[in-house]
């Protein structure tokens, strides 16, 4: 093991010192009055039984799929017997990051209220690093996963000649972004109809039909909206991040492991251990160092009294973009470190990486920002009434996706074409796909802060939310409504960057299911790994391999795949918008009998249930989430025994391509409709309480599922699919049906 | 030339005749009152002008791509010589074709109003034997031109030994199909801006501000409503699926030349001419059968006095269905005479897509009419408010594409399976594309008498519209509005197999994209069509195709040309939904406009200015297609530049696999809305003036372009990308910049 290699898990054990540390700081604060005190109770109580709830579903789920594993490990023999074990250690530990973080979340919003009422500065900075908490939280469970079992492997796995050694290590590890993969499922989708259901459900009820404002502690469902801001927006975002962030780390190591080993196809030089072994450490280095950089970027996160919105943007970009900068020279220090071959090539394809998730976050500002054209023009048509709102909305958003799709071909044909030199040689393939990765890993480098931006947003909210019902003073709501506004704008930029993050390592992961497969292929065949007539025996087997998977284009089942991909992400999207029609529904009808039933509700005199509400949307989250979730989990198994490693391909690649667009086409419209609202709210097309205004709001409330549901559990859906694919790689290629 | 082969021009003689003479039969009906007349005169004046007005436009494009194919051809020489003058034809035939449709279309609704105040049986089959002109015109010309090029082609292109003949001449005709398509992309995307810009723009300033009921004479926009369906809905869907009907022929001759040549890789046993020739007629033969069966089932149409909605539609259906069950027992005599090998198995592949046609309507309409559970729900969530009915449209709209996509899955697989003896060894490919093919021709076959039930509907819309207008009794109207409402049922199930067929469509024009890439190839290495060591030289040049072309999975270039291809689906859509609504955005304006400055219109002593209406709908309907049609014609072209065959690939199934998921979830979710509209105007949930039936009717408006035009305008996308891939086909193999 290089020496070098133990700054992963050095970062990861000060990532987490340091997010305990925000966290002991930000406890020390007090969290203001009784009422406040109370209001902040009931959240945080709501949010640990969802949190409970759902971990008991996990477990079970955990339990079903740990066995299957099994099976198919020792039973079937077409699994390697880590894969149960690293599993159900990816869900363990993803669970953990989602616990602290939201335990952070929902302590810190009174504690940020109390904190508006002296400063706007020591507002937006409790808020920030407790949203930095859960950033570096995750990062740092990511770091110590990956640090914990690449040592274990090294010790356990038996050395081999060839360089099999490291492909075993990290395919072994990449099984680990399963069991993260499965726990986002649940947290996102779970999380993502709680929080629409909850929201949609209060404002049908309070806002339009009993003509109160948001978050009124008259509202039953007020609680229950504030605790969905926590379970979808922070410990939903936070475990899809860190999915993301793990996979692409771990697809990237076995990528590297793939490429770098043995005869070189192009020079003929035999890859030493020491170059293979570096090029699977690259990308952990690379995170490592970004989480470091992440750490210092959130101490440079500070702003004055006063300041514009604007301002607060520029405070908050001033910490990521440092970090980001940076990334950029360090990464470069260590690939020359490492010594990899074409490293500048390689460095080019992290530049790039990061330089698409900056583009795709620019994209969405674009496009859902009142500042521009498109939202704009969604607010105008409120004039001619709702329908036309939604149709600009829908048009605009159809159209945003194509920007991110395009940036995305780019970023993929750079990123290949900097790792290999610029070739399109078929010897070259390897090095592309490493590039691939190392892009994903490069966008994904800076996460801790990024994610702390992302996490603050839901803190600043229900800091508000606390502000209002508590009926905090004007000045102290002025602050506090100004943070909620920055935290609209990252949110809009996060939910972009975790859906282009989200693709990236999607394709990631299918270069790595591309390879594993030709991996069990070339072992198959029992191919020396030397030379066979000049060819190395790698690059001959290649045609052969496409030709024995036909995982060409003129074969149907490959076609079949890709409309079977189409067809997931259709029925899976059309699932959970439906989820959320129904969860809604249900709140709907509570909140009408709380209104009806409870004497004096409405005079102030009398509690609402909350905790009635909390339980509603649990259980019908909780109800709900089951039949997608199938869904994503079952199709690539069952498309692979029938299909077999051809139709998977297609498969994966249909719900990558078009999961990606329906994702951004559903973030960014949703995010127009709630922006051209507030566009309205400001006093445009006759502001507040006009038809206009009442036509926005429309448009906002259907964009609700639309971004924070449907939009995001996409993301997990595309790296899922594959996720089970790679895990079940040996089930398609030994038992397929066509 | 086979005897048997002359069954396709007399077919298409007689076609045209029957149209004639049921064109002849309605222009004998009376047009009624003074006023139905001025009614009638007032709307084939606006289509003529519109139609006028595109064919100025056509030209133009059309001379600039037969000047680039000329250059293509005559001098780069990657083109066939014959191209540019195919392509002229189709274009001329389809525009024919739509012109006679329209025509038909336009002087009946006058005669169908004041046949309906005699009886609903004389009604309905005036109505449906007027769509039968457009229905019977179509299959015609298309067979008229097929008939001709094949007996022209086969005079001029000199024999050879080895069966290149046939592939050269079906090569040449497919390209008569681009001309169609690019026709189709006019008519269908111009039309249905033009359609919804004034069909929305009456309804938000009409229904809605001025609150005056639907087709009220008073309303400047209703002429150009009525227009709006004739444009749209008879000439658009005309040209559609004459390019789906001429494409899917054409495309299966060609996959039949390719299968059926040289050596047979299975059996080494050496095809003859002859077989290679019948297979090639074969789809021709059985589109000609499937247009004499249409005619006959035209004439099974009629329906008693008083008929229920049910009965009305057992009608229609009676003539469909029987010419549908006549047509599987008449194609297996057919293949039976041609003697192909495994024509038990071809007719397997038929009869799927026949199956598959029917279960694609089937699930339309089960997911748009009222009768069934998703409608109503949809209607159910008006009692939440409009948002609320949007969400469940969209959730359904979603969910619902997945149906046709699972049925397309099967049917690929089993028509694939069925023409193969069921092996995926790629031996077998050719005869599983041909498969593929003639499932297509299936679906289609009947066309005829599908596309005069789609074309009905508008025809009877437009007599309500001018019973409405004329203000006939009550008798009469309840006629017209039965005949309507059965329109509406049969247009939502005829956007379903518009969409399935052009899906289908797409699929054979994609495999024939690989044959000819494949012959390119082979002619290109000189490999002579016989066994090289005991395997065909076709099929040892697979693999290496393969290779060469790289058109497999793990290639980014592929990859790349899928993500492109979703891309321009959600660009193209997104496009042609704001031209919607920035067309209606003018019409608004004019309408208010006209109801400000004319003095009396609104107590019906002044009339308004219908034509500015019309006029400014074509305006906005011309300015509006281009940008899209622009994205449609030149993505496959820069694609191809750039990524080469590869891209090309990649770029058409993630165009036609998205692309048909989205069209069916515009086409399904608009259909929905519409009829949760007419639901609850039934007196369901509150009845007509209710809260909840402002929310349908918001629902209903926003379902308008998705169903009517972004929708609709994918099926030419989908195939034209294709089509224009196949076209410049030598361009991508000779000039590829990666």
């Amino acid at each position: 093991m290089p020496l070098i290699f133990w700054l992963v898990p050095v970062s990861a054990a000060l990532a987490l010192l340091f997010a305990y540390y925000f966290f002991r700081q930000m406890m020390r604060h007090p969290e203001g009055t009784d009422m406040m005190k109370k209001i902040a109770e009931h959240v945080r109580k709501g949010a640990s039984a969802y949190l409970r709830q759902q971990y008991k579903v996990v477990i079970v789920v955990f339990f079903i799929i740990a066995v299957i594993f099994s099976i198919l490990a020792y039973g079937l023999g077409v699994q390697n017997p880590w894969v149960p074990v690293a599993f159900i250690s990816g869900g363990f530990f993803s669970g953990l990051a989602g616990f602290f973080g939201m335990k952070a979340a929902t302590y810190a919003s009174a504690r940020v209220a109390h904190a508006c009422r002296t400063s706007l500065d020591g507002g937006l900075r409790l808020a920030f690093r407790s949203g930095a908490v859960m950033g570096l939280v995750v990062v740092g469970l990511v770091l110590v996963d990956i640090s914990l079992w690449f040592v274990i492997l090294n010790y356990f796995i038996p050395e081999t000649a060839d360089g099999y050694k490291l492909m075993t290590i990290t395919a072994i590890m990449l099984t680990f972004g399963m069991g993260a993969s499965t726990q986002a499922l649940f947290a996102r989708v779970g999380g993502g109809i709680y929080t629409k259901a909850a929201d949609v459900g209060a404002d049908l009820v309070g806002k339009v039909e009993a003509g109160i404002p948001e978050d009124d502690p008259r509202n039953p469902a007020t609680i229950a909206d504030n605790v969905g801001d926590n379970v979808g927006d922070v410990a939903g975002m936070g475990a899809d991040l860190f999915e993301s962030f793990a996979a692409s780390i771990l697809a990237t190591a076995l990528l590297g492991a793939a490429a770098f080993m043995g005869i070189d196809p192009v020079t003929g030089i035999k890859y030493t251990l020491d170059i293979q072994t570096n090029a699977v450490i690259a990308p952990m280095l690379i995170a490592a160092v970004g989480t470091l950089l992440s750490i210092a970027g959130v101490f440079m996160v500070r702003t004055k009294e006063g300041a514009t919105q604007k301002q607060l943007l520029h405070s908050l970009g001033f910490g990521v973009n440092v970090s980001a900068a940076l990334i950029v020279v360090f990464s470069f220090l260590i690939l020359y470190y490492l010594g990899l071959p074409n490293y500048v090539g390689i460095w080019g394809s992290i530049v790039i990486g990061l330089l698409a998730g900056i583009g795709i976050g620019q994209s969405t500002e674009y496009f859902t920002a009142s500042a521009y054209k498109p939202t704009q023009r969604i607010a105008e048509s409120s004039q001619t009434g709702a329908a036309t709102v939604i149709i600009n909305g829908v048009g605009t958003g159809l159209i945003s996706a194509a920007v991110p799709l395009g940036i995305i071909v780019v970023a993929i044909t750079l990123a290949y074409s900097f790792a290999t030199g610029f070739s399109f040689h078929v010897d070259y393939l390897n090095f592309g796909l490493y590039g691939i990765g190392v892009a994903a890993v490069g966008m994904l480098s800076t996460l801790g802060i990024t994610l702390a931006t992302d996490a603050y947003g839901p803190i600043a909210d229900n800091a508000g939310g606390n502000a209002q019902m508590c009926a905090l003073g004007a000045e102290v709501r002025a602050r506090t409504d100004a943070l909620d506004a920055l935290g609209n704008t990252t949110a809009a930029t996060g939910k972009g960057f975790a859906i282009g993050s989200a693709a990236l390592t999607a394709l990631a992961l299918l270069a790595s299911y591309f390879e594993e497969v030709r991996m069990m292929y070339v072992k198959f065949l029992d191919m020396p790994n030397e030379l066979i007539n000049g060819i190395p025996a790698i690059d001959a087997a290649f045609i052969d391999f496409v030709y024995h998977y036909q995982i060409h284009l003129m074969n149907p089942k490959v076609i079949v795949g890709i409309f079977l991909g189409v067809m997931s992400v259709f029925l899976f999207s059309g699932m959970t918008m439906n989820a959320v029609g129904r969860a809604a529904q249900k709140m709907v009808d509570e909140v009408r009998r709380q209104f009806r039933t409870i004497p004096g509700i409405m005079e102030g005199t009398a509690e609402p249930d909350y905790a009635r509400c909390v339980e509603i949307s649990t259980k019908g989250a909780q109800k709900e989430m089951m039949l997608p979730s199938l869904v994503a989990l079952l199709i690539p198994v069952i498309v692979g025994l029938v299909f077999g490693v051809a139709g998977i391909t297609g498969l994966l690649i249909g719900t990558i391509s078009s999961g990606f667009a329906l994702a951004i086409f559903m973030a960014n419209a949703g995010g127009a409709w709630d922006n051209a609202k507030k566009y309205v709210e400001e006093g445009h097309y006759g502001g507040k309480g006009s038809e206009n205004h009442k036509a926005t709001v429309i448009g906002d409330t259907v964009g609700d599922p639309f971004k924070d549901t449907s939009g995001p559990s996409l993301n997990i859906l595309i790296k899922l699919m594959v996720m089970a694919s790679v895990v079940t790689v040996g089930v398609a290629v030994s038992y397929s049906l066509l």
